[in-house]
Parts: C-alpha cells; structure tokens; sequence
C-alpha cells in the first residue's frame, strides 16, 4: 500500500540540556519516513535537497523502501538548516537559525510513478505547497493528512484554511489548535476545526500525550513517562509517521483503527527523543516496537467492573 | 468501612471567565466529604469552622453520612477564608485574600469514637497537624493518604519528609512534585519522592490527568477533555476523595485497584468544575458517576491486537 510522504530533508544543529550537535540531518520527511517505514513500504518521498545532502543518508532510506524520485537535488545551493536551543524542561525551545536555502524554491513536481498511491502525509510545509500536492494528485488518496504549524496561521491563514477544506486529518498542538480556533477548550476547539475540513482532528500535547477527535468522540493517547527525554527535535513528524503508516497498513481507516494508529505514534515518538535526531529511528527494530506498544497497554489499563 | 478526612471547612471566593461568586462554601475537607461519601460511610471528618458557618452545611453533610464530632466550632472567630481569581486558561490562578481566622490555631484532637479507622485522608494542612493526627491514632490506619502543596516544601520541609515517611500515598501536582524532588523528569522526581516514604505517588496534571507511580510501575489516567471549564476550585481535593473513597469501599489497596481508584477521582473531579464550589458535587448521582464512569472507559479504550 504506496504512501506518498511531503516533508523536508535538512540539517539541523541542535542543542539540549544534554548535549548539542551541530549538524545532524533531520527536516520532517526524514522523521515521517523512518517511522513509517517500520510499517508500510514503499514510503514514495517529495523533498528537496542541495548539493550538500550526504549519499550515505539517500542509501539508508533506500534501503528501508523509501522511493527517491520525487526528491529534488539542487546542485549550487545547500539543504534546508534549521537550528535550536531547548529549555531545561524541553517542552519550549528557542530557534536560532532558519536558513531555508533550497526550501525557498520548492515547486513540487508529483512523479507520475506516484500516481495512485492511496495515503498522503503532508508535513508542515507552506499550505500553498501542500495545496499543489493535493491538486497534482490524479485519483484522490483515501487519506490524506496534515501538519501544520502557528508561522503559516499568523502568515497564510485563507491559503491554511483552502487546505484544511482538503484534507481528512489535521495534526497541531494544542497551542496551535487554540491558535487557529480561537477556543480556549481543546473540545471547543476541536469543533470548530473540523467544521472548517478535516474530519479528524490530532492535538499533540507533548509529554501529555495527544487527542484524537471525530465527530462526538474524543480518545486520549497517554505519553509515556520517561526518564530522560534527550532530544525531543522531530518527535511530532516521528508520532505522524508511526500514524499513518499504521493505517497505510492496516488499509482500516476507521475511528476505531485511529485510535490504535495514535497509540503508534506515540511509541514511535517515544524512542525518537531517547538519541539525538533520527539516530534513535535508525536502531529501533519490530521487537523494540511491539515491547513498546505492550508498555503502553499496561500504562492505561484499568479495570472498572468493580465500581459500577 | 470507616475513613478520617482531615481538611479545612472554609468560605471561598472565586472569580473565574466565567462569573464571580464572593463567597461559597470551601475548603478541602468539604470537596473529600462530597466525594468520598459517594462510595463509603461514616466519613469521620476533622476540621475547624467559625461561628460564621452555616448549620444548613453541616446538616447536609450529616445527610451524606459525614460525622462532626472531630469539627471543632470556636464561638468568636470567623471560618477560614480564600480568594482566588482565575487566569483565562484556567490552569493558573492568583491567590488574592488568605485570612487563616480559625485555622491559625488548629490544633485537631482526634475523637475517640474516631479511633480503628482504616484509612485515613490528610488533605492539605501544615505538615506539623497532619504529623499530630497520625500520631493520636491508636492503632495505624490501613492506608493514610496525603495531600500537601508547595507552601509547606518552602517552610516546613523538615516537617512535611517527617509526614512523607509515615504515608502510604503522596498527592501533589507536577510542579510540586519537580520542587520536591529537585528533578525535571517526573520519572526521576516520583523515584527520589518514593524513597523519602510513601509506597505510592499520585502526581495530579490538571487537564492532562494523572499519574499513578508504584515502585517501578506506572499509571497514566487521562484527564476528561471539557467543553467548559467552569471552576476548577476543589478538583484536586474532589479527586483525593473520589480515589480514597473506592478505596475505602473496596478495601483492596493493590496497585492495581489503585489505577481504579485514579479514574474513579478523575470522574469525581470533572464533575467538580462544571460548577461553581461544591455546587455540582452536592447534585450528582451514582447514576451519573457511573455514566461518567464509561465515558473514561471510552476514552482510553483501543485495540492494539492489530498491530502486534
């Protein structure tokens, strides 16, 4: 079941109470694609990279059955740099530097190969960039979901709403959900929301774990609680790619099947931020994962009977 | 199956977005009582109220099966008072009046008819009346549950690790739970607060639930995703009475019919806000508690054979 992934491929500097790297490739297509390669292949990849992108990171995802035509080299100019400092309790970081270089120019071209894929992870990109993936499309894909982010509510809000219109998921934090709703209530605001579009709606709270809503439901995915928690860069797209490849999996794009696929993300999220960038991602086998998946059960299973 | 609550009956004031009220009844003792009595009588209560409360108080509480003999009224002072204003999000809140009146000199003898409880709630007082009521207690109870707040961790820490080393359960939120412990990871502080004494930990998060730690086992409740939030005054005391109330009633006091009692204070404590004090608390029914009961069922519930 072919899953079309739009994200960035970057280097990214990034400094945490624990340490600090100064160039670690990263950008959300990266994080999407290691996670959901654990579950589906292939992963079909629409990025843009410079010269400077290392081959050796391309063999890797090729290797783990993540198709490369879509993404763009750019030979004079260098990839997308993003760098960051973290605070002591890492649920807040300052970005130092944004340094878009090849991203500024990114006009993506679907590949006719990747015509006909079934699912579409749109990463946070400009909504008029995720808007042309979506109208290039030749057979609308039976899921679609979307990140986005606050910058593209202050600065592209009509462009971030035609998209919403288009899509089945939407993926914010719980900032941003208010941002864009103008709810103080995640339940509020989650309505507002999926009136605009998406049927679905994620709220990512970090070490609180993440909402999912449809219609009247709501399920609450728990974090799991950690002891170190060592670089949380990329554990957003990690949840995101731990979701949908979930469901390109099971092909089941229930309620039901969502809430499974959030749970998912979630374990796959909680070894991303065990390492610096995706370095966690790379290691992480079907046995670490499914031992994950078991920790999380046991995190929330109660038994009511003897109340009622 | 008996059950002391220690705690403050007192007169609020509370400003919320919502509305103002200058002053309900309060007080930590008040929320356990309501909760508590839910699932267990007699709740042998023991506080300190001036000539200013009101008997039609106290004549509901004898109602719900709440004893007050341990309720000591002095003639010539006035019930303790708080006012408190919300901020918009509700998760934070000044402190605008504290007038200790009667609670200054609150000095709790614990009556003998009171002694042979089984389980025993400490809400938040100074550790040093909390110490003197273990201390009167004959025989010790089977559980004794404790709530303190970051107040005393600034003027009474040598006090309240004296009290940590006689309980059975710690309460407190994230952040005191950091204070406490000096750690960030609420995996680190629940390890270091555990040594000090209590076999158990309930870390409250507000709106993002609570956690349930018990040597090297963890429980994640989920907080109960809201339309409104009315007033969160009394949720946390709500909660205490709900868990020691299941408690109580259920005389099992494993780790396993603790994750119960969690969500059984979890349910108690969303019906806490949609009203203004214990207004709600006085209402509801055990129909409704067990309606809600399901709706935390709900919540959490997903199937993750799927995925294995």
């Amino acid at each position: 079941m072919s899953l079309i992934s739009v994200g960035t491929m970057a280097f990214d500097a990034i400094e945490t109470p624990f340490g600090k790297v100064d160039k670690i490739v990263g950008g959300s297509g990266i994080y999407v694609a290691y996670a959901a390669s654990n579950f589906v292949t292939p992963i079909q990849q629409i990025s843009i990279v410079g010269y400077d992108f290392p081959q050796e990171e391309m063999d890797q995802l090729k290797k783990r059955g993540v198709q490369l035509e879509g993404v763009e080299i750019v030979p004079d100019k260098k990839s997308f740099f993003w760098s960051g400092k973290y605070h002591v309790d890492m649920n807040t970081r300052d970005t130092l530097v944004t340094d878009l270089n090849v991203l500024a120019d990114f006009n993506p071209v679907v590949p006719e190969s990747y015509q006909g894929a079934e699912f579409l992870m749109l990463g946070n990109l400009a909504p008029s960039v995720q808007l042309s993936i979506i109208n290039q499309l030749t057979t609308r894909p039976k899921l679609i979901v979307m990140d986005t982010m606050n910058f593209w509510m202050e600065i592209a809000l009509d462009d971030l709403k035609a998209v919403l219109k288009k899509v089945d998921v939407l993926m914010v934090n719980d900032g941003e959900a208010r941002q864009l709703s103008g709810e103080v209530s995640l339940v509020k605001a989650a309505k507002t929301i999926m009136e605009i579009g998406p049927a679905f709606l994620v709220i990512k709270k970090g070490e609180h774990g993440a909402l999912l809503f449809h219609k009247n439901h709501v399920f609450s995915a728990p974090g799991l609680p950690l002891e170190e928690v060592f670089d949380p860069t990329g554990a957003g797209d990690t949840f995101a790619g731990g979701f949908i490849g979930h469901l390109a999996k099971t092909k089941d794009i229930s309620f039901e099947n969502m809430k499974t696929a959030v749970i998912v993300g979630s374990a796959l999220a909680s070894f991303c931020v065990e390492k610096f960038g995706p370095n966690r991602m790379k290691e992480i086998t079907k046995a670490d994962i499914d031992a994950r998946l078991g920790e999380f059960v046991q995190l929330v299973n109660f038994d009511i009977d003897v109340v009622a």
